[in-house]
Formats: structure tokens, sequence, C-alpha cells
């Protein structure tokens, strides 16, 4: 596709080439999220950072990246204040907030919201999560976090072994991550759930045609034996019909150093969307495993920050000028990366 | 008047010469807007965007203004975290807020509060809406569309045709606009509302005592022909006792591209303040409108960009500095206005 | 201490020589926070202001020291829709947070909170106010001013009289400046509240063992007189077990001009950590004394700014730098301070 310009509402949009630029573009990036390097590229350029759904975590990583490319960012944190609530299309809202600004990030509760959005707007839209339908730029992250921890030990995606583990049902990021390895050849997924959240069949029918995989289990220990990347992910409790219902799952899988150590390889690689849940009835994924140097949960999130700026700069079509205009970093930084 | 380091409170402030002044400096910040030229004369400014009283476009609007002109934006949200809330005085809290920053923009549901504040501010500011009361800005551009609609026919404010539509007794923006209209000659009103939102007298007093020709009707179709604007507005549903008597009072008038054909000029010029309200129970600016060339109420809300600008730059004596000191836009952009 | 990449967690880690140096620097910053020079010394930078625990002046203060300094502000105001609500553990958010700025403000209604959030952090974090606990920012203005204030009068913080008058007991900011009192030598304190709200013993013992000399009273008029500094709080409503319990002690001690012009020393500093209750059953602090050149309460919070530059500045190291890349601002200013 031809990023210049172009809505993100979905990873179905994205060829393989596509993915390779986008994660091209991100490696990039790291010298100005590390804090080496300072850019000034979109300087002058706005941010219309929309989160009609609240959300601290994505909301700060759009506006942080739209920040280290040099723009402004000018944002919204709920819906009760908003036009929407007066009874205002999607169609107004957008003809509205498109003239305020150069690039459009859009969380909304309902599914389908912001490609509705993005139809009217002037300005181009990133999805930044419609509901339990998707949330490209966090699938994209998950994918490029797996592609460059798998790079470390010389592998790639093609080929590789990969363990879903919690409530697949619900899980917005493994759905999304599912669709994006479509473009890939011959991965062997292990799906780890309870049977009430498993992964809905017409995903595993779609790994299946394009030639992958899958098997289904119901045991944590001897599902992740084997995986090159174990990727684990919180009970969904807000998408359950009573927080009893959601209760009767959590803390059924439980990821710790000592079940690591004993069924996983010495480099399978831990990844989760975040947050991970860490009171006691759920902890599904311990927190001493924190300094076990195969945690990537922590690269995932700051991966983020690089696949978002990527997708600016590629939307906005000022990849080339960066670097050309940058300049080093001239105060304190002790960042460890 | 001299805007320079002036705040503005309301209106009634400006003479005809002074919204000449403002409407000629918003037609040269469109380039800006528009983003074709980017300006930096405010680089290191902050702005205090105040907004006790929650609002998403107004806030938006004022914040993205000022970020075109290079500006940094401090904001707030809401009352309930707010110092006012634990007994603290409007004159405190302005002593205090205008510590830090260049100018103030404050929204608050009271009445009268704008001015009390800044009374005691150190820094010039400008009424983003108190209550029932003002909302400059919001009148500002409205005239300012007007005048530019219908100066593309060759027609002048002075001795237009102007309908105005709906809640005509609780709608701030359309009280505003009488007011600036007193500064015109020989103006046609037509105001169409039901008899229960009828506007207060003392506004069709004022109008005829300076000349100009008010009509009452309570007939969309007979009140809109020979109408150079048709303001429509939404029924103000917050300011009544109750959901249901508003309701009353909602889709008595309707405007849809049936209608407007059939009873419109040609070239009558379609408003609204926004947000229309788009339910099926109101509906009062049908969405059939939405390709009509005549529709100018997103023109409107791109117009408050310009006219904010205009403010922010008069008050803080720069604008003679902006071109001299501009670039062009480095970015993709494909912005129809 | 060594303030570059440093965590400002509490009062207790700066020596008398780390406070002078801090205030040596805020001096420094006046020109940019009066808007007379303009530097972008941290442009690219960006902070985290994190205050999960809203509040406007306080957030806007750090936010608006940063702007002045040309950095870029991310923040957050609340926390229902963090993930810290969903079972996320400070350590998670720490580590995630950092991921995406320069520095950190931090503020959590949870004691603690945020040494155990900096353990975490990958960047400098500034404690924001952790509930009772600490809020240094706020001391160390609180004492600059007193430092500022007795300057112009050829005085000193050693051997100064200070009176600390109202809710001593829940009053953090009271505690806070009591700490780091013990630096200095030779002070002589009266503390006046009621008996319930009585300064807590343990501060009592302590500054006794450092030298001071402490008295207390019940009695405003008495207590205040010889003051050097009359220091009063607003009774911390917030902290009782009910509002009927607050209200017993709001309202007992009452400075106006009468009383000030009766009792005080002719160059009494009157003083207030703000915000003032100026509800009529508080009204700790009259509104007849905001004439009075002594009132140096708006100077309190103007000095916040100055404060929160300095620690910035010291903290990423570019204190050296400022100057030298610093232009004079190119808009209107009127400011008086």
């Amino acid at each position: 596709m031809n990023f210049v310009g172009s809505h993100i509402l979905g990873v179905e949009q994205f060829s393989r080439e596509d993915i390779a630029r986008i994660f091209d573009v991100a490696d990039s990036m790291a010298p100005y999220a590390r804090r080496e390097r300072v850019t000034r590229v979109l300087e002058g350029a706005i941010l219309g950072n929309m989160f009609f759904e609240p959300s601290t975590r994505t909301r700060v990583s759009f506006g942080c990246a739209w920040n280290l490319l040099g723009g402004e960012v000018r944002e919204t944190t709920g819906i009760k204040a908003s036009a929407l609530a007066k009874g205002e299309s999607f169609y107004d809202t957008a003809r509205v907030l498109s003239g305020y600004s150069d690039l459009i990030v859009m969380r909304h509760e309902k599914s389908g919201s912001v490609s509705e959005f993005a139809a009217a707007s002037r300005v181009p839209v990133i999805n930044g999560g419609d509901g339990a339908n998707e949330h490209p730029s966090q699938a994209l992250l998950d994918l490029y976090t797996i592609s460059r921890e798998l790079g470390h030990q010389g592998k790639i995606i093609d080929g590789m072994r990969i363990a879903l583990v919690g409530d697949l049902r619900f899980g917005r990021a493994v759905h999304s991550l599912c669709k994006l390895l479509m473009a890939y050849q011959n991965i062997q997924l292990t799906l780890i759930s309870p049977e009430a959240l498993k992964l809905p069949g017409e995903y595993i029918v779609a790994l299946e045609n394009k030639g992958h995989t899958v098997t289904e289990s119901h045991a944590l220990q001897s599902g992740i034996q084997h995986a090159d990347i174990v990727y684990v992910t919180r009970t969904q409790e807000e998408r359950f019909e009573s927080k009893d219902e959601a209760q009767k799952y959590k803390g059924l899988f439980r990821l710790n150093q000592e079940i690591y150590t004993e069924f996983c390889e010495p480099n399978t690689v831990i990844m989760h969307p975040l947050p991970r849940d860490s009171r006691e009835d759920a902890n599904e994924l311990d927190n001493d495993l924190n300094d076990n140097p195969n945690l990537a949960i922590f690269r995932q999130t700051d991966n983020g920050v690089l696949i978002r700026m990527a997708l600016f700069a590629m939307i906005l079509d000022v990849v080339e000028q960066i670097d050309a205009t940058s300049r080093n970093v001239n105060w304190y930084t002790s960042r460890r990366f």
C-alpha cells in the first residue's frame, strides 16, 4: 500500500512487504526514542489524539511518538463532554475535528466507529482501538517485537513456534496478531486457554488455510514446551457479563520462573500486551520473572513508540527528512533499553 | 479598541472597525490553518486553556489556534479537582493561574465568572463561554462566516436577509450574533421558533432601534424564503427544566434538501453553531444536505481557528511578525477547505 | 547530593548546601518565568506529568515550568482509566511510562507510592505529592519564598521567627517545611492551632533537638506578635473522618488586615500554601489583605515555577546551557511580579 495520506484502520490492509517497510522505519526511529538524537521534522504539525474511550498508556504512547518527531498534541480523554453525547454523528465530529489537526488518532468503544469517522475526515486517521474490533498499532508492535527478539537468536517469523495463553476469546490483541500472521509461512501455534475462552473458530480455520499448524491445549506446562514465543494475556474482565463470570477464569494459567525453567527452552521469549494483572487472584505472569532477560514485555511497550513514530512518519511522508535534520540530545539521559 | 494586552469578555466591546480588523487578520491566518505555511511566532509562549466547564471542540479549537502560532498549551478540563471546589475565590484562582501562562482562555458555567476572573488576572483573558452569558469567539466566527460567504456572492452584511431558526431563547450563539449585528445596517431578520422559544424581547427592541427589520414566524417554509443566510440551531436541551420539556420542541423545524430546493434561493447559505443533533427525534439539519455546497457549517468551525488565531495574535501584538518568519509546510497535507 | 539524574522524593535528601544551590538556580530562572527571555534548552525533551490523583495548579505549574525550558508535556489526570485500576503494579506502570519521557512527575494518593514507582523507573522521578507523605517542591518553594522575602529585609532564615497557624496536624506542607528547617539554626517557631490539630510531637522533638525554639499557643493574636513570617493554613477538610468533624475547626483562626495592623510587625510576611478557603465559614486569610504588600501568597505560587524549573534543569544537567542559548521575548507582556 501507499502509506502517504492513508488511514490505518486495521491490520488486514498490510501486505508482508508493507509490514517489512514499517519495521525498517521503526528501526530507524530508535535513536530518537532512546534520546540519543532529536528531530524536529514535524515542528508545527498537530496531532488530534482523540480518546473518546479513556486510556492512559496508549494515549501517552501515541502523543509521545508525535512529540518525538517534533509535533504538538491536542487531545481529549472521554466522551461525556463531547458533542457525540449531544447527538452529533461521527460524520460531523470527523468533519469538525479534522479541521484542527494534521492527523488524528481515535479510540472509541464502538466497533466500526473509527472507520465511519475516517470516511468523513479530511486528514489521515489511525485507529487507536475501536472496541472489540481492531487496534492495529498494538498488533504491529507485537509482531515487531517477535521479529526483533527472534532476530537476535538468528530466527525469523516464518517457521516460528508460538504459544498463545489465556483469554483468547476476548483478547483483541491476540486476534489482530493472528491476522498479521496470515502474511507469514509455516508457523506452529499452540493455543492454551480454558474451553470457554478459546480462540474463535474462524481464526483457526484461516490460520490453517494459510498453511500454519494449530494445536489446542488446556495445559500450560505441556503447551509452552518448545515454543520460541510465549504470549500471555490477561482475562479481559470488562468484556464478561459479570465480574463473577470473569473470576472463574482468572489465575488458571500462571507463568512464573519455576515453570519457565522447567518447561521452556533457554531462550523462550515471554510477551504480554500489558497491563498484566498482578493481583493475587490473577497474576498470570509472575513478578519473579522480572529479571529474566527473555521477559520482553517492556521492550514491547518501548517498541510501541517506534511503531507509532514509523506510522506517523510514513503517513506524513517525512521519513527521508528525519536524519538529515537531526541533532544530538543535549540533556542528561541514562535510559537502558 | 486597542487589542494589545486586552481581555476579550463579550462582543459589545467591539466597534464595526474592530470587527473589520479582526476579520482582516483572520484572513491572513488561512495559509497557516490550511497547513500551507508554518509560523513559530509564539514559540515559547504558553496558553492557559482553562475549561472549568468541560468542552471538546471549543477547547481543542483554541488550543490548536495557539499551536498554529507556535506556542505551548497547558490546560484543565473540569472543576472537580480544582481549587475552586475547595472554596478558592475566582480572584485567587486568577492570581495563581496568571503566573503560569501568557494568555488565558477560560470557560466556566457561571455567568459573569470570566469577568471576575479577568479583573484579577495578570495576563489577558479570553472568555471561552460563561454560562448563558457570552461566548465572543463563537459570535465572531459566525459573523466572519456570514461576511465571507456573502462576499463570494458579491454581497455584504449591510442589507442582508437572515433567518434564525429553532431555539432562539436559550441559544447563546444567536444572542451574541444579534449583538454583533448592531454594528451593521439595514438587516432583515426573520425569527422562526416555537412560541415558547422566541428570541427575548430586548434583542428585538434593540435590533429595531438600530434600524433593522425583524419579522417573527412559526413556519419554516415561508420564513426561509428570500433569505441570504439560514442559521439553524439545536434545542438547548441542557437549559430546560426537564428532558421531557425539551423534547416537546425537538424536531419542530427540520431543514432538509427537499425543503431547501423548494423554498430557498439557489445560493442561500446554511449555517449552524454545531453540534447539530442528528438523532431521529431532533435532526434539525438533515444529513442529506451534506453535499450541498451552500452548507457552510464546517467552514464555520474551520473559521473558528482563524478567528482565534487572529485574537491571539492581536492581543499579543505579533501580527506583523508572522509572515516574515514563516516557512512552507514540509509534510503531507491533503486538506480540502 | 548530585542532582544529575536523581529522583526527588522527599525533602530529607537535601543538605543546606543543596538547598542553597537550588535557590541560586531558581533565581536565575526568573527572566524566563517573567517572560523577559525565552530559552529552548529542553526542546525535544518530554515530561510525563502523571497525576493519578487529580490536581489543577500543581500539575499546571510543573507543566508550565517544563514548557518554559522548551520541552513538551504529556500528562494524565486521574486513575480511573489507568492500568493501575486493572491490577497493574507500580513496578509495571513505572517500567512502561518511563519509556515515554525524559523525566516523570508523579502524584498519587497512596503514601510511599512514588518511591515504589521511582525504584522501577528508567528516568528521574519527582514526587508531586504522595498522600500525607511528601510534596518536596511545595516545601522548597515555601522556604525559597521565606528566604527571598526575608532577604529584602536584610534577614536570613537562621534566627528568624515564624508562626505556623491552623491545621498543623494534617497539613503536609507544614510538615515538609519543618523538615527543611532542620538544616538551619536558631529558629523561633510559634505553633498556633486547635488542640486537636496540633503539630505531631515528633516534629516538635526534632526541631528542639536541632536547637530551635518551639512555643505552642491557642491564641492567634498573641502568637503572631514579633513574627517575621506568619504561615497560615487551610483546614484539610478531606483528611477528616467527616465534614462535620472538619467543620468544628474551620474559622477558628482568621487573619485579616485589622488584626495584622494591631498585632503584627510592620513587615511581617504573610504566607499560605493555597488554596485559601474563602467561604464564609472558613476564611482563614481575609480578602481585605489582598493589597497588603506583605501578603506573599501569590509570590509563593510564582516561585513554585522557579523552583520546578530549577529542579528540572539540575536533574537534566542543562543549567549551564540556558543563558547561552536564550533570546528576548517577542510578544506583548505586562506581567507584574
